[in-house]
């Protein structure tokens, strides 16, 4: 994240002043009352005059870092407009995710009406100016067209809208989609059914580099269409991961290659199921719109289901003496657990290819653990006393060293760290309970590891009215720390668990309240303005239907 | 609907001990352990035993008043199975409204399975008993296959599912209408793809008359298939009142025919109307489900985008001396007022086929009213003093006098009975002040007027979880009053008001949650067990998507 605003800024410095028309200045830091802290920008933006008035801005979300717009419009013909690859750039035709990209961003850009017979027409049928292409330049040795977006990939971008033609430059080819979803917000179609676009230019970057959707589909399973939906939602919004809560207490949808028993037995039905070939489609999916999947199998609590289709994975609970014939969270005191998750690791290892898994962590109950005599057994000889805090560290730590073996990093809800199990570097620490989290995120960072916040943004609590202006209010740097810690809060994520949501609610219960979180998570620190962003998701909101 | 029930338990002590075989006995009041009220069915009923384990009676919603339910279970045949006119009917072939409703619910039950060719196969491809058809026999002299469903019609039926034949029978159309949801409700298939019904005898009748969904078209607009679909789910849950909310301050899709203005300039946009058609559309489909339209023109307040397309209909108001250029409610001094409400209404009352019109009055602002010097000028005159509910009342009068004169009742709000005007007889009140609506019921009912109750259901008012139990817990008439008062309350609706619902939120949002009112104005006082109709809401949900 850093890195690329750095890149970006350099680009803006290069490109200003290219304007011939006169143009209409516009900082996306100024018209928000609040100066750019970035000091390259505040300098040059500070002579330049907020605009009132209709720019197309007005429909662009989330907000753009920097930019600045033409009154001058440009038209484009359907059927004869086109999106190319640019002069110099390190992507060609065998760009298979930038020509899919192509494909989709005309046919949200113009519809049906791509298929008029405008190509045949000559230039004169068009009044206005015409711009003819938008030219994708990818400047990295490698575009990254085969590759899998990461917490690293550079999502900057700069964009000029000038006659004839505009031109997106992108270090990777993230940046080109996140460029093209700009490009297509800012073509819009008059009362005359005329495509235009304002002169422009945009240099934009995420502020956070994990900018994150949970979905839950253990509670309720969700079809294939409607993850695929949700993928779609969220490259309109720049989100750029799924946190995919695949398996819980409920249902175990996952449909494993080596422990088929897990979902045969734990899903609410046959079809109630994530196949290979699922996975697969959801992977591909996310990473042709520049979205990292990352898998959640949540343990030692949360783990009802796995129970169903492995035998002893589970803790028997006791009553006095007896077992009750119920489960509670895994049981960490026997090797057969451990070969278990190590063998079923590998293969979520070998599934999805992001360099990490969530490994869950959350709300383990200790109330079976206690009524079990081995466990307590087991307590006493390894010198735990009472404490099973240190059991649940003791397992964790296990499943850690586990998945670092097949050289993944790992995310882990926030108690992992509050029960003080010994973390790799890279650990991203996900901070969900929502009383003082500012307190844990200081904590978290404190203690040099690095967070992402879900606390304020848990999108599942419905109420009435305007909701979002709570999440939009939410600034997630509000916490007592150093700058070095605040570089580790890498970003956040909205959360739609799915005690109460299937594919009948989904996508109107998530959107556009979600695309909230996303313009935070984006867009510069100052834009806070709540009645300029009710107009942009307005118009949003209606571009997403 | 005392009428409907007390021709319904006639019925029953003519039915009963029809059953041949062992049958378990259900009595929807035993069950829910209270007696009925009802002193026919207490002593028929007293020596039955609840009967616990799975009957058919699981996914049926609302419940019926009375069943009983055999563990024998009969085949049906896609395909051969079939809905007919059952010998002594009135109503026969040329009853488009029950062929009409007859392919509805063959397609409900089979799906794409009566496509299959059992019509071919012999008798013997089927295993068990088999009930070969459902004959439908309408009693009254005039079934009402070409009427439209009124606030006295009879919505009462009786079923018996026995082998070979089960009988529907019915006074009216619309008693079959809620028999065929009923017994569509029965219908089940099991996991080798059959379909069964238990053996079953259904007595059922509605407790209040009037179990109404009020839509608002104003606040968003309803595409047409948005309202259709409602309609649909309104069948399933028997609701039989549309009070379509048509329009509001925000805008007027209401194409009006003598008014064409006051949609070309008060709607959304020129396609975020009603045309004439699109309405009669709604009326047929709503009839076809025994479902009444009736439609709200809100006056006096509720109307800014009235003055859009109809010159000095509203009060100018002022700032001192001077206008402000803004409008208030309706202008009540002026003649062309009236001359304009009385064509409009004329209208009104000629497009909608029902007897009622609602005819609004809520929530009127005095303040434009009291700004206004005209206004001031003409409470002296009237001596009407300061007190402007006496002038909202004197325009109510004469919009009351107006729409009396062509013959049709009104609904109005409960501020149009507070505010004391002189209402005929057979007004509906409709009560919604959420604070101490019993105490309002106990004053509407006891100055002798009817009332609906809709106050504990507004249902655009959303909160986390399971929400439906609050609605459902909702006892109609616990407010004080004599019988005759209690009487006097004819039902209740649903309202989901549209500041935050549009065609992409309205059906999850509405449903099931509606269904916990639908079973309320339904089912009999005492079927109050919160998971038992939680089971059966989950079944009925499944069943409606």
């Amino acid at each position: 994240s850093r890195r690329a605003m750095g890149r970006a800024m350099g680009l803006a410095g290069l490109l200003l002043g290219l304007f011939l028309v006169p143009a209409v200045l516009v900082s996306t830091s100024l018209r928000h009352g609040v100066p750019l802290t970035e000091p390259e920008t505040t300098r040059e933006l500070a002579e330049w005059e907020p605009v009132s008035g209709t720019v197309r801005e007005d429909s662009l979300w989330p907000l753009p870092q920097w930019l600045r717009t033409s009154p001058r419009q440009l038209q484009l013909a359907p059927g004869r407009f086109q999106l190319v690859h640019g002069a110099g750039s390190t992507a060609g035709p065998d760009c298979g995710l930038l020509q899919d990209a192509f494909r989709r961003y005309i046919e949200y850009m113009f519809g049906q009406s791509r298929r008029r017979t405008w190509g045949r027409r000559p230039p004169g049928g068009l009044t206005g100016p015409e711009l003819w292409e938008l030219q994708v330049v990818i400047e990295a040795p490698d575009p990254g067209c085969n590759s899998y977006p990461q917490l690293a990939s550079s999502e900057a971008y700069h964009l000029t809208v000038t006659e004839p033609v505009a031109i997106l430059k992108a270090d990777e080819v993230w940046g080109a989609l996140r460029g093209l979803e700009t490009f297509s917000q800012l073509v819009h179609e008059d009362d005359y059914g005329s495509f235009l676009v304002n002169e422009s230019e945009i240099n934009d970057f995420p502020r956070f580099a994990h900018r994150g959707i949970l979905l839950d589909t253990s509670r309720h399973y969700l079809p294939l269409k409607s993850i695929l939906t949700n993928l779609d939602a969220m490259a309109f919004n720049k989100f750029n991961v799924l946190h995919w809560h695949i398996v819980d207490d409920q249902s175990f949808p996952y449909q494993s290659i080596y422990f088929p028993e897990l979902s045969d037995k734990g899903a609410y039905s046959y079809n109630h199921i994530y196949t290979p070939t699922d996975v697969r489609v959801v992977i591909e999916y996310a990473r042709l719109r520049g979205i990292r999947v990352i898998p959640e199998f949540d343990t030692p609590g949360h783990t009802q289901s796995w129970g169903k289709g492995q035998k002893d994975l589970l803790t028997p609970c006791y009553s006095g003496e007896r077992p009750t014939g119920s489960f509670g969270p895994v049981n960490p005191i026997l090797n057969t657990t451990y070969d278990f998750m190590s063998k079923f690791y590998k293969e979520i290892s070998n599934v999805f290819p992001d360099a990490y898994i969530h490994l869950g962590g959350d709300e383990v109950d200790f109330s079976c653990w206690k009524s079990n005599p081995e466990v307590r057994e087991f307590m006493k000889k390894q010198g735990f006393g009472i404490d099973y805090a240190k059991l649940e560290s003791y397992y964790i730590q296990k499943i850690l060293d586990i998945v670092s073996s097949y050289n993944k990093g790992y995310m882990v809800w926030q108690e992992v760290f509050d029960n003080k199990a010994q973390l790799k570097p890279d650990t991203v620490v996900q901070v969900w309970m929502g009383n003082n989290y500012a307190d844990e995120l200081s904590s978290v960072t404190g203690a040099g590891f690095t967070a992402i916040l879900a606390a304020p943004w848990y999108l599942d609590y419905i109420s009435y009215g305007q909701d979002w202006k709570k999440y939009y209010k939410v600034e997630p740097l509000k916490f007592s720390g150093s700058e070095k810690q605040k570089k580790l809060l890498i970003g956040g994520e909205a959360c739609l668990w799915g005690e109460f949501v299937d594919a009948t609610n989904l996508t109107p219960r998530l959107w556009p309240r979600a695309s909230a979180v996303g313009e935070r998570l984006w867009s510069s620190r100052n834009v806070t303005d709540l009645q300029d962003a009710y107009e942009r998701l307005t118009n949003h909101r209606c571009r997403m239907l």
